[in-house]
């Protein structure tokens, strides 16, 4: 960013972030494809490196009314790449306005403000740039000070562009995550074909209950094999009733029978199969990781235009803390917790979260998620887990994202942080002598001591 | 206000305001009433002008522990003005304590704190004001800067204040707003009669749910014929459900018949008309506001007494997010999206109705509304529009007010918003030379745009 | 605190706080046992005094992985203090931090910051000052400037230790509380011996819900021979529906002869209570107080070994408007509303609260409790009061606490309180003039005036 001491609101909050700024990134939950990383092809423009994927931004630019032909249609990158200048603009607040900023900055060396009057000139500069920094993949990561990356995996996955990674031998580490939503989506159209296909991946055939988490375990241990440390749940569903296996096990041999179930009755297996799972992460040491409050593909027209992950997603009603409780305490008491960090996209009843939470062993608040991923959003994160918790045992910033460039936003989180406490130092509310270690542990340690 | 600088926080916040705090209000929601604007009468005196219909006024004196007498009550103006001085001076951080010392000020030309000791002295200053100056409503919108007011109107109202208004000729305009509430209360005491006189005005004999869609149909015309650009929507009631015509029939001619209907099908009528009026405004390409999340009238002893409007009301629980997609998506896929301004009176889920409004066309959140429109309810809408919306998309600021005086709190918003603003770009969060075309599209040109 | 300026962030604050700081302690709601006031014992180490009953410190402690065995285990008292002091340290935020240090400071005389480093230098300080200045329960009292303090009493309890107090002639009141929650716990185990001992210790033999009434107004008349002006409802249930007295009758009988009950019966009995119970205190004209949205003991493996008030808890789902509203209209319809305080442990409709609180005579919402208690939490209630309420009818403080160290709260609260007021002051949005008076108001002569 132009400015060095960009959101660093005090002197104490420089000193701090030149203490943590250096420390590596680990980004134990993201959606970058393990095959780009290892293709690792230079980019080419970018107009595609910020809009071919970016669902934030092609959000934004619907909300300023742009229409579709400029945002997923058909339109050059350059006249979409102008269209998000002109809605980016006026996005005041918004943090797509401090992301491509630091982008710019950090990765094209470019510090001008993007506006209607600008695009064209940072066009050009920044694809000037691309061409001779030679930027592709790796180079960003590099560049980021990436340690780890752990990547969002769906259990049939055969990993193979994580093994091949393996072999090549870079100078970060790309680990798989076990994400378990497609075994999840019950009711989902074609999910007698998908659990057909972990029946031949696993080696188990799968015939009822007892079969799908034999064949569950089984592709578990193969992550574990590939330095899978992290799972992950983000459907739109939430259990508010947890099924006995003798129930469960009737109404999933109805659905794979291709028959129809009832939405309670989805829940009650959906709720026996996470209790099974926290137990199943608990007996292999992994972390927990619940992604909760979504609502998926709302706007339906455009979702039957353009499919899943269009930026047609919104928070969703906040989940019952009474379902929430029910499924921690039926986990702690059948198993033991696992490391578990909970990351709800409606921030209303974060507090609630967090003091269910620390009713329970080993048992979370994670980062400020998707939506809630801005300035004020991660700052009430953090009063929400000082107040509520413990700010010394969170488990800091991850990307969450498809793109290379948001690295950034692993700064953009130590920035606030520092300034968070420091503010605290500063108004003697916490002491300065413990603070450096404090962020240290936010930024980098933390994490690490669950890998 | 006694200080200039009232609410402005900043250098940079003075120079935004002094850029946009001279551009037309236009009051696109409000419940003047047209035809005290075109009788236009002087004003008594400052008692009646703040205590005679200012339920606001009305609940803090309650609060305060004021008996009746003085509220609603006998008790002579004077007496009353006293008894509100006495509440309002405690009352730091009330959004009535600045509006109050706004208008006391801005119309009055009295600086004074208003408390026990000073009320006899700003009575009578006040009053003498009153004298010279010969305020009447016309005389305060004038002053006010106002361009455009949109009134709250009945669909059977004959609208004959606003034709006279406008065969009157005054320096700014006053549009008509088709405010449907009466009828979807569909349950309400009366309802067949009400349907009655629909029937008559509109010379569509209403049997049916269809011949009622037709009589709407009529008398939105008729409003459109007379500068109708705004719609609305008031009721406590958000339909979870939405019926098919054919059910919604049945049911509507049940009630016609004076039979009973429960609240489930009471709900899923709703949801059916109002998709049909998103489908009509979008036809006549009209504004489409909605108020919800309000509960009215919740003390019913006191209500029993005084009736509606008594200050009274409260803010209802939040609405599901589930609702507001079904039937956004509904009205989408019917009919596209029409300018769609939506305003909740609980807060505690405006991030979330934010969220969803972002991932419909056409569709935002409007200004902070009623009990939420206090400084801090004014920062929080503005950071949560930044934050899951577009700030540059804002529609601006709505009085909602009975009151001529009311007028003041335009300028409130501005001073916010450029406060606001102003934070952003001292911080280095955003680029002052956008910043003053921001700010004006939000006090301006964003709703003229829509008119 | 060291800094005599902790939490005054202004010079008018400062000077606020100069004024109201000497104003008496009169703390309307603890669980201090007046027993131990009477024994008045020397306390022994401050490990005992901190950790054998504060399930706050338990929490951060579980929270920081801290194995149970320091916490509520075996482990010798200078062990579990080492342990907090390790908990602490990182607890950045966390009211804790800030109520620690202060005691450390006002009680121990001990300035500095505690740790793992100084852990052993402060527990010797520490307990050496305690033995020097024999610190027992009333020394603790009345250097905290205690004027009047509101224990929580179970209706049988006889109020020995509140009579003996009386005789003892102490500088400070100690004044029961009606709680009357082990009466409408009514599904608990063990209900119908409690109703027994009821009946027995009221002579009022109970066989139906009308001798039911009339044991509680007798005991409840008992309370008032013996001073008590508040009362108290705290249990983790809301009624959503209010029965009518035939049908209660016939629910309890089938209780107290041991029969099942539904939920949906047990909410409608309760209603039909609580409506009793707020009649009950009209007539008797005392304060009603009511905790709710609280989850109790919701780790049940924890539970089952340590028992309730053992760090469990946690925040429960907001409690809904309607009913709350349900509630409130019955009682004035029938009785007209006692005086009444409400207190939500969940703050995310704390406005929604409000707003309810302020369409009925006498209701408003309390200080933040629990886990709320934490200085935004404080912040935002006064900000909720002032914006949907009158901040000048806040009753101000409590501790709701076990401890007697915990009166350094009281300074806490008025410390932020006059940062808050102040803050209002200085940007020019309050009279400094009347603010003196304003928080004289709030942290004494308010709720001096139900007494």
């Amino acid at each position: 960013m132009r400015n060095p001491d960009f959101l660093l609101e005090s002197k104490t909050a420089k000193s701090l972030h030149e203490h943590c700024k250096n420390l590596p990134v680990i980004d134990y939950h993201c959606h970058l494809s393990p095959k780009e990383i290892y293709e690792d092809k230079e980019f080419d423009n970018i107009g595609e490196m910020w809009l071919r994927y970016d669902h934030y931004k092609w959000r934004l630019m619907r909300i300023c009314g742009i229409p579709e032909e400029k945002i997923t249609g058909n339109a050059p990158w350059q006249e979409k790449f102008r269209a998000y200048a002109s809605a980016l603009q006026y996005a005041a607040g918004n943090p797509l306005y401090h992301w491509s900023h630091m982008e710019l900055s950090e990765y094209f060396g470019i510090d001008k403000t993007l506006s209607e009057n600008t695009a064209d000139e940072i066009w050009n500069e920044a694809n000037r740039h691309i061409a001779e920094e030679h930027l592709s993949p790796v180079k960003l990561l590099v560049r980021s000070g990436v340690e780890i990356v752990c990547t969002t995996d769906e259990p049939t996955d055969p990993l193979e562009w994580h093994i091949k990674l393996r072999e090549k031998g870079l100078p970060f580490r790309v680990l798989p995550t076990f994400r378990t939503d497609k075994i999840l989506l019950m009711k989902a159209e074609g999910y007698p074909a998908y659990i057909k296909k972990l029946s031949e991946i696993s080696g188990v055939e799968i015939s009822d209950l007892d079969t799908l988490k034999q064949a569950i375990e089984r592709r578990l241990l193969f992550f574990i094999e590939n330095n899978c440390r992290f799972t992950d749940l983000g459907i739109q569903y939430f259990p508010d009733r947890i099924y006995e296996d003798g129930k469960s096990d009737e109404i999933f041999k109805t659905l794979l029978s291709g028959g129809f179930i009832s939405d309670e009755d989805y829940l009650g297996v959906l709720g026996n199969l996470i209790v099974f799972l926290g137990g199943l992460y608990k007996k292999y040491n992994l972390v927990m990781q619940w992604h909760f409050a979504v609502a998926r593909n709302v706007n339906t027209k455009l979702y039957s235009e353009l499919g899943a992950d269009s930026g047609l997603d919104c928070v969703a009603d906040p989940i019952k803390g009474r379902d929430l409780i029910g499924i921690l305490d039926a986990i702690n008491n059948r198993s033991g917790m696992p490391d578990m960090i909970l990351y709800s996209l409606n921030s209303s009843n974060s507090a609630q979260i967090a003091s269910i939470a620390g009713a329970f062993p080993n048992t979370r608040l994670g980062a400020a998620w998707w939506f809630c991923d801005h300035k004020r959003g991660i700052v009430e994160q953090l009063q929400v887990v000082s107040e509520y918790g413990s700010l010394g045992s969170f488990p800091g910033m991850v990307t969450d994202s498809r793109s290379f460039l948001s690295y950034v936003r692993h700064d953009y989180f130590r920035r606030i942080l520092c300034s968070y406490v420091a503010s605290l130092t500063e108004k003697n509310e916490y002491d300065i002598n413990l603070a450096y270690r404090l962020v240290e542990k936010i930024c980098y340690y933390n994490i690490k001591q669950l890998i």
